[in-house]
This record gives structure tokens, sequence and C-alpha cells, in this order.
């Protein structure tokens, strides 16, 4: 007997689900409902459609309902809500938004892939606010471009430095908009550390955004064109974007009594099944393992949702497949740059209390003497015990992406840091080094875990001064003249060898501008009998 | 007691040696002996310096001799050719190119890197052509650059499509000489396959480079401005470049009696010493075990030099470590195109009596409706029983590199196709999709690994036909007008389980554009009871 599986939520989680229910088998009778009017549409494109770079909104629609029904023989209900599940009578309630009227559907399996919803917190004056927006669909999409596009605004406001606020900030001011990008931690994009997002810092600020940190919104004022920030800083501004979060569209599952997890969201097993095995839940909405720590998360990403989707309609069909756990591998545009993440950083590994080393390395994005070459930023976090990769992070011009797909790969592939030189990956001038910059952070962490050279990170070299540290700076004088850390001794590197004598102490610091010539010069100095740290990532981390 | 090391070739493997020693023991002594006048130079950039995308000679210069003599502490001796070793009493001949003067040189350990030089068969009248160049290195590049700035020749010949024809004949065309690109075999790249090689001869032929393939020169005429080819062609030309291959520089080697492999390359055991214990050897001089099919083979790229220099040098320090083999992951920018590969091609399983399957997908190098996409045109090479991944070629303007580098380490990590749906890599509409194509051919494999679609590759379809196969064309009638498989018959998709009535036959076979909608009518046939196959890759592979 074929079965009946009705999906709640016809996008990136649900709509996965159902093309692939189809090809597994003709004859299970699928019904997807959704509540809005455009299944499988394109979220992440949304904000390049508002910034122009998309110009056509029809590229936005993946699969109509008729193209989508017809291609893969599928009950498709566009404008319906999923009300209630009633799981006794395995039935759901739906409302038909275009006519109103109740019914009810029954199912074998109900797959739920409601989504998640933008956080919009009870902020004084929010609900006079006219001209805030957040973004999640179609209909958030032609407000806010419609917005833009007839009023003109001189000036905008994002509130939130994550994925989207960020994105939309470039948009915005791809359309000729004064931007405010307004965040309460000290840094933007937090699944990066604050060293890695302060080079995001400096960019955004050189296009000329307006970047606050360590802020939020205490009140929106004159219909939300003034915004009071905590500090008492005020912002005039004529359009908002609150875009400070989502959370998990839970409200079915909590009703039907199904168990929630961290912040709501839908707690599943490793086949995706929520505590009622006949209910699959995925996407947004549900809760995760992190793939690193093992400790549950809600990384609402379109990659988990797609490969969730799959894995369901696997599992339906009798195909045993598990979910393996969320890793967390992101990616962003901020203007010129590439922001990439995998895996751990270093306030997640804090909180848990896990101990782990830093490498960051600033190679090529491919050879330096092609045209066309940025350094990469790259960091990797690791156990020098064992190896273990807890993740890492790129911001560049060029590359970024390439290495973290890469090192997600590696980790994925249970590498460790001492199988990082190994991997051969494809070298010409244009594309790489001989040396790929993963094989130079496997290289530099390797040193490290073999004890070549022992560190010492960029936040903690002032206290080290402080309390009269003797550092050495291995640069030349002219490097100097550009920026270099006060009250550092200068012996390059090329001299070091033979000014040995002049160093005052045998327990010394050394720094150069990317951590290469530090570590040739901690080298020196270890074999002639110096306690020696090097700056790890230079003075370019640090500064 | 320190040791004395000395090392022959100065360049990727030698330089590469020497920095590691000396980071690793500032006692050595390091003499590095190197017979051109430059070190430690960009043999990989050399081309692009004379097609003018580099523009200063001195950035191919990565170390000059006084600069590294003394950022390393080591001796450093250029135009300096090492003429005889003898084992017995661990000592070098060298001769001084500069003075002529011959003189020797102890050693504990020797270290060869003297790379490989170019294959000049003796074809008649080869050396009576005056403007006849090979490419290896300075004073090379120097030469064909001063031709084409003095000389200003109107056509080129290139003999040989390998990686550095191909990049001859792109930057030749760049200084706006008309070229010939000549290749023995019928494609040109050979470690990637003939239908994948066949979008780059067409890449080739749109820029207006005339391809010759499948032809050879017999002889050269009128001082090499003539060319006979075997076909009995004639071509007119002011330049010849002949790239048609390296050989292993084996002389000393040879003449002390130490043993040789494949194509006389030296040969080495997993820690690359030769037969002598002291005497190691590594780069382009080199045997090595193919990492895919264990067996010995020759691959002369800058990664493995590298790579094997820095093992040597940890080695001499008693540091373990292994040189794993080569997979062989090469790159090369072939105009506005890139190819890349990585592993064994087609080719190289059936010389071996491999069993393999193959799968072709075209998926986008990022969000279809975000600016700058295009196809990549990726091909995975597999087992099916174990889902072993043998190796993988891509071809696209846009985001080859990177699914390559990928798959690449997919290799090195042990995972198979069953894990590439797995591998969670960074997704935002301007790098990639929510399936990465990497995790596209993954799920592709996949469902030939486990019976979920059979398929049929582009070289077998016509013969098929010729024998009275019944083919399915499931695209829609207007993709039939720009090209279409002869004697297909048309159903396109949305109307398939309808027409199921009208095909006259149980075994079927059916394509699409590029294979996903053939693999879709795939499974609605074969759930409908027909024996059906479908043309792996689609109409883009087969055409
Ligand atoms: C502006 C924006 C940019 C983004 N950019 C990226 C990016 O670059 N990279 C990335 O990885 N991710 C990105 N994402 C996140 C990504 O889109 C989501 O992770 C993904 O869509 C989640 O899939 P889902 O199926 O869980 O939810 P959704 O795709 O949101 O689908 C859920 C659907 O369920 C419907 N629904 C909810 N409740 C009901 C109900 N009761 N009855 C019927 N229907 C219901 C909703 O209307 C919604 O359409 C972005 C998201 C947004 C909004
Ligand atoms: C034009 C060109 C483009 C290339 N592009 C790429 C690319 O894009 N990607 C890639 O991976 N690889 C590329 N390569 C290959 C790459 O450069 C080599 O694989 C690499 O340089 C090999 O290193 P090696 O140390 O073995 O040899 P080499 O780097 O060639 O160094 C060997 C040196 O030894 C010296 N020598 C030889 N015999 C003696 C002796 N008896 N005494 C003293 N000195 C001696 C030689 O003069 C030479 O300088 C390219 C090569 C060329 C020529
Ligand atoms: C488009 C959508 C309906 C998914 O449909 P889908 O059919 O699963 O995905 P695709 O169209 O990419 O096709 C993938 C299938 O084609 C197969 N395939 C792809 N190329 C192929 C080829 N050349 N040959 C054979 N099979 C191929 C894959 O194996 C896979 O099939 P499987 O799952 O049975 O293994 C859904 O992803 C969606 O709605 N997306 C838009 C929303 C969204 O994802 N938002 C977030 C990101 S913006
Ligand atoms: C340049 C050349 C001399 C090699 O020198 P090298 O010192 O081994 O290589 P690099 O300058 O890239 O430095 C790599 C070292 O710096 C370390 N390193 C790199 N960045 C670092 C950082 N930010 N912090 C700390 N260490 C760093 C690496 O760990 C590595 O050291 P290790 O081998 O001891 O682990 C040699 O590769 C060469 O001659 N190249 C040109 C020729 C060539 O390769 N041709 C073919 C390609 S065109
Ligand atoms: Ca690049
Ligand atoms: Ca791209």
């Amino acid at each position: 007997m074929s079965k009946k599986v009705v999906i709640v939520g016809g996008v990136a989680g649900g709509a996965t689900t159902a093309a692939r229910l189809r090809r597994l088998d003709e004859k299970t009778e699928i019904v997807m409902i959704e509540r809005g009017e455009y299944i499988s549409f394109a979220n992440c494109g949304l904000p390049y459609y508002i910034g122009g770079a998309i110009q056509e909104r029809d590229a936005l629609l993946v699969q109509t309902v008729e193209g989508m029904s017809r291609k893969f023989n599928m009950d498709i209900r566009n404008l319906s809500e999923v009300t209630r599940i009633d799981r006794e009578r395995k039935v759901v309630e739906i409302k038909n938004l275009k006519t109103g009227e109740t019914y009810e559907e029954n199912y074998d399996v109900l797959v739920l892939s409601p989504g998640a919803s933008p956080i919009k917190p009870p902020i004084p004056g929010i609900n006079e606010a006219e001209a805030l927006f957040t973004l999640r669909n179609i209909p958030d999409t032609d407000k806010i471009k419609a917005y833009v596009d007839e009023q003109q605004p001189k000036k905008a406001t994002v509130i939130g430095g994550g994925f989207i606020g960020v994105e939309m900030a470039e948009n915005l001011w791809e359309r000729g908009v004064e931007v405010t990008l307004v965040e309460m931690a000290d840094q933007i994009m937090a699944p990066i550390d604050f060293e890695m997002a302060s080079i995001l810092h400096q960019h955004l600020r050189e296009k000329g955004v307006n970047l606050v940190l360590e802020d939020g919104v205490k009140t929106f004022e004159k219909n939300g064109k003034l915004i009071n920030l905590n500090s008492g800083k005020q912002i005039d501004t004529d359009l908002v974007i609150l875009a400070i979060g989502v959370a998990p569209e839970n409200k079915l599952a909590k009703d039907t009594g199904l168990e929630l997890g961290l912040r709501g969201a839908i707690r599943v097993n490793e086949r995706l099944q929520t505590t009622d095995d006949s209910i699959y839940a995925i996407g947004d909405a549900i809760e995760v393992k992190d793939y690193i720590n093992g400790q549950a998360t809600h990384i609402p990403l379109a990659w988990p949702a797609n490969r969730q989707g799959r894995i369901v309609a696997d599992h339906i069909n009798d195909i045993d497949s598990k979910y393996q756990g969320t890793l967390g591998t992101s990616i962003a545009k901020v203007f010129d740059m590439t922001v990439a993440a995998t895996g751990n950083n270093e306030k997640t590994l804090k909180r848990l209390g896990i101990s782990y080393d830093v490498v960051h390395v600033h190679p090529s994005s491919h050879a330096g003497y092609y045209p066309g070459a940025f350094p990469i930023a790259l960091k990797l976090i690791f156990d020098r015990e064992t190896g273990k990769i807890f993740g890492a992070q790129a911001v560049s011009y060029d590359g970024a992406d390439k290495r973290i797909d890469v090192l997600a790969t590696a980790i994925k592939g249970g590498m460790t840091i001492f199988d990082l030189p190994d991997l051969e990956l494809a070298y010409a001038p244009p594309y790489s080094s001989a040396k790929d910059p993963v094989n130079m952070a496997g290289y530099a962490a390797k040193n490290i875990a073999e004890g070549l050279v022992e560190t010492v990170q960029w936040h903690e070299i002032n206290d080290i001064l402080a309390d009269g540290g003797y550092l050495i700076d291995v640069r030349e004088p002219i490097e100097r003249d550009m920026g270099m850390i006060e009250g550092s001794v200068n012996i390059p590197l090329g001299e070091l060898r033979e000014r040995l004598g002049e160093i005052p102490t045998k327990e010394v610091y050394v720094y150069c501008q990317v951590g290469l010539r530090g570590y040739l010069a901690t080298r020196i100095l270890m074999q002639a009998g110096f306690k020696v740290r090097n700056l790890d990532g230079g003075y370019k981390t640090y500064s």
C-alpha cells in the first residue's frame, strides 16, 4: 500500500522532500501545503533582487505551483495554512487563506518544514514604525523593493549584523542609500571571531557604512524615523530593516505536544523524526547536533534544509540514511570581500571549556606574481594533541570560499591538521600556489603541534609589553614606518644571527608582518637558547 | 655532529628542501648547486610573462642567490653544474660555469632535484629551425619574449597540447599572434577524457586557434618556417614552440648507478631515498606511486616537488614523514575557461583493466539566478560497489578549481561517493547552490550505485540507435530545435505519465539536456515496468 505524505511548508526543505519522494515512488500520495503564495523560491536571493544584482523577479521563483505539480504529479496547495495537527487521528487542519474555509486532511506521514520567522521584539515604538521591514519571503521583498523604488529613501538603518543584515546593508548601499548598521555585539558576523570580523568592519567603513557596534535599539520615535540607541545615540532614518535573527516556527509542533529543544526548535532524532515517529521535522524549525562538539544547536541555513529533506524522503521509503549533524559551514559576500567559516569558533569552544590552539596565516589567494591575487586571512582552530580540526575562518577579496570548502571537506573526512600538508590541491598561477593556503595553514599548525614554534595571540601582546616583555620586530625598518607595535625593538631577520648579542634577555617575543618571518626568527632564536614566542598572524592580525 | 647536505637544483624542490633544512637546524651545512643563473624562480609563471599578464620580470624571481643565502645562512652556488657523483667517496664533482673550473665537494647527504628537460626529438630539420623554442627556465623565457617583442611574428605553431603548450598558445594569442596548435592525440590535455577535452577544443576554435588534432610533425623545412605534418598538411610559421613533454634529468643518477624506473625517472622509496640511502631524489626527476592505483608513474608538477622537498628535509632531521604518492591533481587556464582534474581518468583505468562507472553533471557554478553563474561540466569516475572515487574532471568558465579541490580532499580523506552528499559546503548565491555541484555529482553517482537509475554513455548511443534502440527525448520541443539526437522520439517530461501508452517497446533509452530530467523520466518509466537507461550528462555531454 502506498503512503500519503503531507508536507507543511513548500520551500527549501519541503519542496526538496516532495521532489525526492516522487522520484523514489510514483505511487506515494504527496500533498504539499504552503501558507504563502509562492513555493520553492530563492530565499537567499531576496537581498540581491532588492539591490538590483538580480534583475528579474521571476528568477527568484525556482518552481511554480503549476510546473511542480505537473512535473512531479503532486497536490500542491499554496495560500493554505496548516493550523493544527491531530496526532491521534493523523489529520491536519488546513485553512484556505483565499476563502477562509477550514478543512482536514489525513496523513500517514507528516513532514514539517515550516522554517523560521524574523524576531521582532517589543521595542517601544516598533508597532508605529511605518517603514520598518523584516525579510523572509517574496511579499517582504516586494514591500522593501517598492519602498526603495518609490520613496527613494536617503538613509536606511539595518539592525543586526548577521548574514541578512550585512547583505541588506550592501544591497541598500548598491541602491545609493546611506546605510547605518547597528549591532549589539562587538562584532558583526557571529560565526567568525573578533579579529577576523575586524577586517570586515574596516571594509564596511571604507565603503561608507556607518557601523555602530555594541549598541542596540532602545526605542523608535516619529513613526520609526528616529531611533534611540541604548548608548543615547540617535539615528535619523527613512527606512529600517530589522534583521536580528530568526526563531523556529514551532507553533504547530508545540500545540500538538512534540518535544522542543534549544530556542524552541523542534527536537528530532538522527532520522529527523520528532517525538512522534510519524512526524518528521527539518530545516530552520529544528534543533540539530553540532557536528564538532555534539551539543544541541540551531543553524538555520539552506544546505541543511535541503540535505535533511532528501534524507527524510529516503527514510520514508525505507532507505536508511542519517543526518550527521550540522557543521555550520557558512559564507557571505560583504561588499568586495568574502567571509566564510566552518565548524566551531573560539567563542564557542571557550564557552564549552574546550582547549584549543589557533593559527592565523595570510597566504595569497593565488600566486602573488599573477594578477588579481589577494591575501587570505585564514584562521585554523585545532587541538595540538590530536590534531583535530575544530573550525576554520577565512576573509578575503578572493579565494576564501574555496579554502573553507576544502577545510569543511577535510573535517567531514575525519582529517586532522597533520593531514593538511598532504592535500594535493590544484595549482597553476591563476588559482593557487604550489603550497595552497590550506597546506600552509596545515604546516603552521603542525609546527605548533610538534613544538617547533610557540605562539602568542594578538590579544595577549599588549599585556605582555605592559609587563615588561621584550618584543623583537624582525621586519625591515621601512615596514615599521607603515605601522608597528609600540615598544618593540627592530632587528631585521637578515641581521638576526649576527645581532643575537644585543638581546638583553633570554625570554623574548618576535613578530613580523604575517607570522612567516617571525617563525623563521623563532627557529633561529630557539636554537640559540632563547625561550621565544612568535606573534601568530603577525602585525596584520594584531592591527 | 651536524650534517652537510648538498642539494642539486635550486628551484622548486631544491630551494624548498634547503629552506626547511635551515628552519629545522641552524647547524646543518647546506650547499645548494644550481646550473642556471637563477634559483627559486616561478617556472609556472613563465608563459604569463611572455603573454604580458605578468609585467615585471623581477616578479618571477621568488628568491635571489644573495637574499636567500643571507636569510637562510646557506652556501648557494649558481652557474655551477654537478657533473658527477662519487658515491664511494661521498663527493660530487662541480663545474663552475663562469670559470670552467671543476672541483669536488663532499656530502653527508645528497638531495637531487634536477627537474626535467623538454623533449626534443630528432625530427628532420629541427636543428636548422631558427625560431624554435622550448620553455623551461628564465633564459628560455627571455629568448621567446625577445623574439616576440622584436620580430613581431604573425604566426606561431605550438607543438603539443599539454599544459605548457596550451598556456603558450593562449599567451601568444594574447600578444596578437595567430596560433596553430598541433597535437598527436585526438585531444588536448591528457589528464582529462575526450568528451571533456571537446569542450576545450570548441573554446580554442572559438578564440581563433587553429587546432590540429591527431597529427604530428614529420619534418621542418626552410629553417623551421615550414612544417610538414604526418598527414601531409603544411603549416607556414614564424615561430615554433615545442612542448611535447619533459624527460627526467637522470644523467647524474644513471651514471652513478642509481636505479631508474618509468621513463627513466629516478626510483625512490616512500622516504624519497634512492637505492643509495644517502641520496634523496625529488621533483620532476623521480618516479612516484599513483595514489589511486598504486602503479609507478611520472607526474612533473610543482605541488609534488614542494611537498617532497619538505618531507626530505624532515627525514634528514629524523622527523618521520612519508610521501603518500601523487594524485595528479592539476589545473590550467585555457583562455576564458578552466580545466581541472584529480585522480585517474577513464583512459588510465581502461589501460589497467579496472572497472568503473561514470557520471557527468552540469550544475551551475553558483545559484543560477545570481549573475555570473556558468555550468560546470563535472565528471566523476567511481566504483559502484565500494563507492571508491577514482577521479574527477571539471571544465567551466567558473568554479571548476573549487570543486576539484574539494574532490581531491575527499579522495585523500578516504571518502566515497556515498559521503559526497554529506559534504557541508559554503552556500550563498554568489558562491554555490544549496546543493553544491559536488553534492550533486555525489547524488547522481549514489543513484547509480543504489540501482535507482541505469545510464548509458555518450559514446554508446549512436550504436544503440543503429541497432534499432528506442530513444526518447524528454525535453520541450523548442529545445530540440537547437539540437537533438537524430532518430529520437519527443515526449516532454511533463507529458510522460499520460503518454506511456505510445511507447511501442518495454526497452527504452531517454535523454534530456544535462541528464536531470532524463533521470526523472527514468524513474517514472522504471516504475511503470520499463527497462530504461538514461543518457548520462544528456545532450550536452553527447554533443
Ligand atoms: C533573506 C534571506 C537570505 C538567506 N540567505 C541564505 C544564504 O545565503 N545561505 C544559506 O544557507 N541560507 C540562507 N538563508 C536561509 C535559508 O533560506 C533557510 O535556511 C531555508 O530556506 C530553510 O528552509 P525551510 O524549509 O526550513 O524554511 P523555508 O524555506 O523558509 O520554508 C518554510 C515555508 O513554510 C511555510 N509555512 C510555515 N508555517 C506554515 C504552516 N503552518 N502552514 C503552511 N505553510 C507554512 C512558510 O510560509 C515558508 O514558506 C536566507 C534566508 C533569508 C530569508
Ligand atoms: C613553463 C612551465 C609552466 C609550468 N606550470 C606549472 C603549473 O601551472 N603547475 C604545476 O604544478 N607545475 C607547473 N610546471 C612544472 C613545475 O615547474 C615543476 O614541476 C617543478 O618546477 C619541478 O621542480 P623540480 O625541483 O623538480 O625542478 P625545477 O624546478 O625545474 O628545478 C630543477 C633545477 O635543477 C637544475 N639542475 C639540473 N641538473 C643540474 C645539475 N646537474 N647541476 C646543477 N643544477 C642542475 C636546473 O637548472 C633547474 O633549475 C610548469 C613548468 C614549466 C616549465
Ligand atoms: C528546487 C527544489 C524543488 C528541489 O528540487 P530537487 O529536485 O530535489 O533538486 P534539483 O532540481 O537540484 O535536482 C536534484 C536531483 O537531480 C539529480 N540530478 C541532478 N543533476 C543530474 C544529472 N545531470 N543527471 C542525473 N541526475 C541529476 C540529483 O541526483 C537529485 O536527485 P536525487 O535527489 O533523486 O538524487 C527545492 O530545492 C527548492 O524548492 N529550492 C528552492 C528553495 C531553496 O532551496 N531555498 C534556499 C536556497 S535559496
Ligand atoms: C620559495 C621557496 C624557496 C620555498 O620556501 P619555503 O620557505 O619552504 O616556503 P614559504 O616561503 O612558502 O614558507 C613556508 C614556511 O613558512 C611557514 N609559514 C607560512 N606562513 C606562516 C605564518 N603566517 N606563520 C607562521 N609560519 C608560516 C610554513 O609553515 C612553512 O614552514 P615549514 O615548512 O617549516 O612548516 C621555494 O618554494 C621556491 O623556490 N619556490 C619557487 C619555485 C617553485 O616552487 N616553482 C614551482 C611553482 S611556480
Ligand atoms: Ca583566485
Ligand atoms: Ca562563482
